[in-house]
């Protein structure tokens, strides 16, 4: 089942994406719902950032390949995690499939996207076992993580280097019932394929960072866990681009890219 | 003007808080609201957390004798930031006055307080000048920044040192007109005082902190920015301790400490 949040004549409603169609629901796949008989075209909506979480987990340093790649790239020195420990980020920064990542107009740059698996939570989960722990799982939408490499170097925390407004475009939709550890995403720059690379590569999977999260906090619905990125992440993006992350069951998460005056 | 959000028969509501009666708001102080002549003895309501942020901001190291002591205590290093870098906690750690601090089982400790003002920003905003900083704050309460030690020192996030469930009390009340540059914070541990400082301390002004975010982040009504500790933060907290946070127009947030089997 494929689910988005939609905006049409100034209502927002959840949906059931159906083809080109979408169902409307009554309450929220969150809740409790009802699947109506009232369908739109899915072109004629506005299509909404997914789920607004109370609580945004962020991996970072979830795969080999990318943790080389930014060593080399830097003559960094970062290790590959010998925990899950998780990271935040915060939901002013995100925007809709669609919608434009703005630069701001002091960012010296490079700023990158970053591709990731987004595990959505259905239900109010506490101290779950690894083998437990994608029960408590609605679906699977897609984030892109875009950084700024300047920011991210020199600043004490990743406020800025992660959180500006429009740095988190997610969506475009949630989807049920696939295995997370056995997805290809791929990310495209104006076009052209710039990464692939395959979730079964995650040095933490999905059902370890759920389990552990769990050890310690409640997972309420509408939480999100980005779960990392692999590979280098250039081209940079700069103004007039168009970056897309794509897992064929999801979809299409593409975003222009503007600079700020 | 004193503002606290209440529970009391299965409703949530917000009121306005005259010496020990609440008057029952319709709306809310961050929309629109209205003053209504339901009154309620206040002692007769569960208050909750004043707000539930949707970006919850928090200052670390901004006062000099804190990380002055904690380099002495862990023989550490660290410096007084150059920048008001401003990082992240998660509203799942998020309890009211009156409810309990829950030391996971597994925590090495020592599990310390921190007692901070806090700034609930009660306008959308943003490029705010510091001048005019200060004109998207609704008020101030007071938090609790309660944090392992063990786990802030080996892990690679603050993730489970700082955001536990349970880890971030915050209230009693949101106060209005009240300046966040001159303001005396108690913390008591057991009836005795542990620290007292002045937010004169501040190494970054509150007004600096929030002109800053505002430049790349839009702030939003009922988000918090907590605005850092000073002082040593001992004694660790033990199962059966209470923990009060004390401002005198702001109020007490008191809260007990339980150690989970």
């Amino acid at each position: 089942m494929k689910l988005g949040r939609f905006e049409h004549n100034g209502k927002t409603f959840y949906g059931i994406v159906e083809g080109e169609e979408v169902y409307e629901l009554e309450g929220s796949p969150f809740e409790t719902y009802r699947k109506t008989d009232r369908r739109h075209r899915l072109v004629a909506l506005k299509a909404l950032v997914p789920c607004m979480p109370s609580n945004f987990y962020c991996a970072g340093l979830n795969y080999a390949a990318h943790i080389e790649w930014a060593n080399r790239r830097t003559g960094g020195n970062r290790k590959v995690p010998e925990k899950a420990d998780i990271g935040y980020r915060s939901p002013n920064a995100l925007i809709a499939a669609g919608e434009s990542i703005v630069i701001p107009a002091d960012a010296p740059g490079p700023v990158e996207f970053e591709g990731e698996l987004v595990a959505v939570i259905g239900k109010k989960a506490r101290n779950l076992s690894e083998k437990d722990a994608l029960s408590c799982v609605l679906g699977y939408t897609l984030g892109n993580d875009v950084s700024e490499r300047s920011w991210q170097k020199q600043d004490r925390t990743l406020w800025r280097a992660k959180n500006c407004d429009t740095f988190k475009p997610m969506g475009p939709f949630i989807v049920t019932g696939l295995d997370p550890m056995n997805l290809i995403i791929s990310i495209n720059v104006n076009g052209a394929t710039a990464s692939e690379y395959s979730t079964s590569k995650m040095l933490f999977s999905a059902q370890h960072y759920l389990s552990q999260i769990s050890k310690y906090m409640t997972l309420w619905p509408g939480d999100v866990v980005w779960l990392g990125t692999d590979n280098a992440t250039e081209p940079p993006l700069k103004d007039g681009d168009r970056v897309e992350i794509v897992q064929k069951d999801i979809g299409v998460l593409g975003n222009p890219v503007v600079r700020a005056k």
